[in-house]
């Protein structure tokens, strides 16, 4: 092998590290500098103690690059690079998934609590020392986590990272109102309550929720701007509105000018429209321009306005984010780069180097899979990796490695009479005839429940007897579902998400059915998503199939910002605990202008009773689920003055800042909303557009490819580097690669596969742009961090001077 | 001068034209070529009649070329480019202005005939007989100008008219039943006349109602695909919610199959949220998830998809119209170029044919401004406009020349005294301190009138006495004018839209005044106005100028696209008359769940006797105007379901039909107005990015600027050429051009400007894209047309074969 053993780090990592290198080699070679020592290979090569204090140099230099390998995948700063061995040992405990998972646990405990405090759900209540002490063992949890942040992090640095800082003072005043929960024995106003999800957001596993909020921070001045023209408008119509209608006594929407500007906000939601006009209408025919101007103005013009802008905002910070992101990780790789290369060779990363980064960034990636990474980085197909080819490592690094299969299916193998008829089953299922008989039957089953359900129209009844209908479409479905597997292969029919839904679907209906054959009530609405099996008709068209597969694409952005939603949701839904718990109840608001909707009376018309029922009542702040309910009835926007109304009647008219508050926040989040997916799809449509490929064809296999090809005498001489150089014992992953190699012949093609990220999309799509931020950023770089790049430049330098 | 007297057009146009010219010759010059026979000047130019009949046919090219080059500016297809001379006299009674008011006063005549006819607004109501002879009148002016048309277009052209045929039919139906009305002296049931806005629709100036109309169309086959999946999610979340809700007998809106699926599209709108969810939920918590998911999927996804999707294709469409036209102008310029040049010199316009040209492209343009386009058309100096210089015709064509000013302020030929303090007071209104003590006034001023309006709060009462805070501060803004505009100059103050708008909204407040001190109380309104004067405070930032200077850029697109609407509104409007006339009323719908809200009663409590009214009776169909407001309740959306349950309540639940299809009109056209804002908004973002320059500063002069020096000789010259060459008599504006450089010197430079339209910020933002559109568009004009562009790329083959 090319890596002698003797190679000596560029430069050592961890001053303390190195320094208790150097005491330990205090008996050996004396106090002189234990790297200019070896660097000699031929003075200090025999001698086992050097040996090994430069083995666990290069162990330290691994698990530094590996560190940094991972800060720039996780956009992590490097400021938060930890700069001591023990900030080490606190840096790995807390990037443990062991520690990410109790991180989550506490933090939705914590969020969870709120359950079973005062205003509880009724079957979820508990005594105030159980829920409290729950809650400071969280806490305490918590303190825990800052401890080994602060740890790892050094206190300089602590007290620099913002969201830490702010993380613990929160905290602190949570724990002194735990103390005075458990000492009072009750529950006082706690709106600080409303934080908690402060501790959600820093998960580790909540980075997506932190992202979402960035921007949504970073879109927020411009949308203030629009807003405030907004308010102004609706301040000057409120003044106008209120000149020309209070004199009518019967509108009492206007019967003040605080009355105007609730009215007109309430118009803006067009939640009270076209009431609020009625009685102006019913008085004279012209005001109606009043309102129309309005609407027009505030509705159609400035509201889309404000979505352009966010748009617009939203634009350029996804491009931005991209950008950051991209750089980042371009010096992630810079830094690990210089920690794995030798003074000897100082231009190039060996396979012994980039296998022990390898054994730190991904323990559990086989010897094979970090060879075969190593040979798809290696682009030049010399012995070592320049920087050029390490620039690729995150576009490798995912790949899922295996053995380019001879056949082209999977029972090539198979006795020949079987493979006749797999071969048969395979052809018939990948038929333009099969498919579109398919799309029959699910057409004809969808008429059929619609006749059906339309045939039951004085109500369902469920009974035991199953109809024999869905006996019959079942069985097709099962039918196929087989057949397609069978031709198929498993692996390739459960590796298409169509294939995925279908045969899903098709379980469920399997469930379903036995639920109905058995009696099992509760499960009666599986029978229920039957229909979904139409959603199947909609993959004929070409356009369908783009925008169900974007929304496939979208689904985890959009998780997150539900996400994100769920999170303001949480801490309104404790501010309005607080204050308006309890506050609705039936027959509650007699005295305001919704009273009707709150009402709950017995009517007797004739000799028949009957409950006259509003059920407004019902969207209350009563306990925490009902007040979810009720943030999203807000949210929609119909009708939500009507709850705005029945609180401010029982309690003060300031209440509807806080309905006027939620509706601001929602308004801007949904913006953000509308502007992601819009974002998204018109890039998804620019980037089919520019590279001209229709964007999936679902017969074909998608995501990113990349080919290995191994001759055996490479794999032989690999296994026996392993073997001897490394001394690693568990090899089987490469003995299994050479046996197969010895049965194919010469040699093989391996391939690496991922799916496709945004990451991917985007590198295509700013291709230009992406070699000028390159350029720009070496430059910048070689000014601002000139040491480092003359390091790397050229690095001879620093080698002659080692030996001289 | 460098035209000869006797250059022969290298084309001539209009056949019978030139027939005529040929039989008017036979006496002079015998029965062959006359094009041959002048095109040799020593023999052909003495004589005057042959000289005569040249110059005739100079004027025919002149005229056909100004023709293209309208053609090419309306964007008319050159199919219906009129071919002979009686074609032309057609052309040009069809394309004068009167003739284009008359065709727009005939279709306002048809469509504001709704107004008195059957279902009439009270106060306008006509006899039958009356409005049916309008009608019929309009009708035959309508059938006139279809014949004027026809002379121009000539039979086949005029069947291959699309929209001319439509028009055609949609009259001829229109007579009979117009015919049919005043035989039976009654209407009878007339849905079509909801078709007559396509005669509104035809009319020259509504071109932009035309352009959106196709833009509508071009962009509904993705919106309808969109539209089917959303409605394919509501048919199974129809029959889902019907399985799940329809045993609750308390729950009438999942009674029966179609109840569940017009409740779950009302819910599309939110309009009935959460009163439709409310007797499940009270029955069951757990079936708001129902709801939750369904709103999420449906409101929150596929709505934004939709918009995403409409936005996409209108950036497209938007794109490929901008395309289109481009290469259609530039199409037009080659085909008046050819008719423009000579057989002498085929490769260039001279002044004179130029000259020719403008008299019957721009009538009214003055000598010299003809002369000073020509100039800053010919870009390379030559005598001769070559075609490249050519090319600029459309960019140069609208500019108002103006000679550059030697001073910069109106006032400085004035005497020194009056120039000092004019010069003060310029000074003192371009200062930044009297712009902010300006913006203070305002903002002390909106203050006050908040805390005044907020101390009347038991309703306004208007008394004569006139504030004295209203009277100072107009005395405060009436001085500002008055300063503005003897600082600037009325010329400089008026061009700027923010001193228009200040000065407007004074103008306003003054009458105000008067109003209120002679105590005309109809005026009272514009008292209202004055907060308006707040709006000059969001001048401060920069951003609010971009999107208050957008907002009035948008103004035209939006106006066009509100006169859309009101078609579409029109259309609905007279369906819901003939069909939902008068069956609204008072207490009409009592059997129906939305009863409430049409009840008026009398309701005694205690010894008060208490008017309750629904009001929603308000929102019928019985005249046009009451129609308008009902359908733009509609379109706001909240509570239409309770006008559509009353309606339906009265006559059949087909009556649903109309307002759901109502609703999806609406909403197409309300995508695409978002999109367009949208678009419009982005592009203008983008456009400013791109160029790096700020969007406008307000101080700078905008728009597009040329310059052109003229020197003393070239003025003599071309004032002696028009004199003696063209014998054109009024030349006062060359002669005080002559006179002004006389008084200057040597030269004197012209200055042509005109306001930037989205054209000319299209031409910058795809400046790269439009040279590929020229050059694809070159090469297959040469593929198709080879013949056009031989004679235009080898001129001198055709001018040496008539001489030899």
């Amino acid at each position: 092998m090319a890596d002698g053993d003797d190679d000596v780090p560029l430069i050592l990592t961890w001053d303390d590290a190195s320094s208790g290198l150097l005491e330990e080699d205090e008996n050996g070679a004396g106090n002189h500098d234990v790297v200019n020592n070896v660097t000699i290979p031929a003075s200090g090569a025999s001698d086992p103690r050097a040996q090994n204090s430069l083995q666990q140099s290069w162990e330290m230099n691994f698990q530094e690059a590996a560190i940094y390998l991972q800060e720039g995948e996780n956009n992590d700063k490097f400021f938060t690079h930890p700069r001591s061995a023990h900030a080490l040992s606190a840096y790995l405990f807390a990037h443990s998934h062991l520690f990410y998972v109790v991180e989550l646990l506490t933090a939705v405990l914590l969020m969870l609590l709120s359950l079973s405090e005062a205003p509880a759900v009724p079957f979820l209540r508990l005594d105030v020392y159980v829920h409290a002490t729950l809650e400071l063992l969280a806490l305490v949890m918590v303190a825990f986590e800052l401890c080994m942040k602060l740890r790892w992090l050094g206190f300089h640095t602590f007290i620099r990272h913002k969201r830490t800082m702010v993380k613990t003072s929160v905290l602190f005043i949570q724990f002194i109102e735990a103390i005075v929960v458990l000492v009072r024995q009750t529950s006082h106003l706690r709106v600080t309550r409303a934080l908690r999800p402060i501790f959600l957001v820093d998960c580790r596993y909540c980075g997506a929720v932190r992202r979402n909020l960035r921007q949504i921070f970073q879109s927020l001045p411009p949308f203030i701007d629009i807003l405030l023209l907004l308010l102004f408008f609706m301040v000057i119509f409120a003044i106008l509105g209120f000149c020309l209608f209070s004199a009518n006594t019967a509108d009492h929407y206007f019967s003040t000018l605080e009355n105007s500007i609730v009215s007109l906000f309430v118009l803006l939601t067009t939640a009270n429209f076209p009431d609020v006009m009625m009685p102006a209408y019913s008085k004279n025919r012209w005001s109606c321009i009043f309102f129309i101007v309005y609407l027009s103005i505030e509705l159609y013009f400035i509201m889309n306005l404000l979505l352009a802008v966010v748009f617009d905002t939203f634009n350029g910070v996804e491009k931005m984010k991209f950008k950051s992101l991209l750089l980042h990780k371009r010096s992630a790789i810079e830094h690990a780069f210089q920690l794995l290369v030798s003074r000897q060779r100082p231009d190039g990363v060996s396979l012994k180097q980039f296998d022990g980064l390898m054994r730190f960034y991904h323990p559990r990636m086989t010897p094979r899979d970090r060879f075969l990474t190593f040979k798809a980085l290696n682009h030049s197909g010399a012995p070592m990796l320049s920087l050029q080819d390490f620039y690729k490592f995150y576009e490798v690094i995912g790949l899922k490695w295996k053995a380019r299969r001879s056949g082209e299916h999977w029972f090539d193998d198979l006795p020949r009479t079987a493979l006749l008829i797999f071969k048969g089953i395979n052809l018939l299922v990948k038929s333009k005839a099969f498919q579109y008989a398919m799309y029959l039957v699910v057409a004809v089953n969808g008429i059929w429940i619609l006749v059906e359900t339309n045939m039951l129209n004085d109500g369902i009844s469920w009974t035991r007897v199953v109809p024999w209908s869905y006996i019959i479409f079942l069985t097709i479905y099962g039918i196929e579902v087989l057949l397609k597997i069978t031709g198929l292969g498993p692996i390739t029919y459960f590796s298409s998400g169509w294939n995925l839904f279908d045969f899903s679907v098709t379980v469920f209906a399997f469930l379903g059915l036995i639920a109905l054959a058995f009696d099992m009530e509760p499960f009666y609405f599986i029978v229920v998503l039957r229909p979904l099996q139409l959603l199947r008709l909609f993959k004929i068209k070409q356009r369908y199939r783009n925008v169900l597969d974007t929304m496939f694409e979208l689904f985890p952005r959009m998780a997150s910002l539900g996400l994100t939603l769920i999170i303001f949701y949480y801490s309104f839904a404790i501010v309005g605990m607080e204050f308006f718990a309890d506050v609705i109840y039936p027959n509650c608001c007699d005295n305001s202008t919704v009273a009707a909707s709150y009402r709950q009376i017995n009517v007797t018309t004739g000799n028949r009773t009957e409950l006259q029922e509003g059920y407004y009542y019902l969207n209350n702040f009563n306990n925490i689920l009902s007040s979810f309910v009720t943030l999203f009835e807000l949210t929609v926007v119909n009708n939500w003055y009507i709850t705005m109304e029945g609180v401010t009647s029982q309690t003060t008219h300031w209440s509807r800042l806080y309905f006027m508050t939620f509706y601001i926040v929602t308004m801007v989040v949904m913006t953000i909303i509308v502007a992601f997916i819009l974002d998204a799809f018109v890039f998804r449509m620019n980037y089919s557009r520019k590279n001209r490929e229709p964007l999936d064809d679902p017969e074909d296999e998608k995501g990113i490819v990349f080919e290995t090809e191994v001759s055996q005498t490479e794999a032989l001489q690999t296994l026996d580097f392993y073997k001897h150089t490394l001394g690693v014992t568990n090899l089987t992953s490469l003995q299994d690669m050479c046996v197969a190699l010895e049965r194919s012949g010469t040699s093989l093609v391996f391939l690496g596969r991922r799916s496709r990220t945004k990451s991917d999309l985007s590198m295509k799509m700013y291709e230009e742009e992406i070699q000028e931020w390159y350029e720009e950023y070496s430059r910048t770089n070689l000014q601002t961090d000139g040491t480092f790049h003359r390091e790397l430049d050229s690095p001879d330098a620093g080698a002659t001077n080692s030996i001289n």
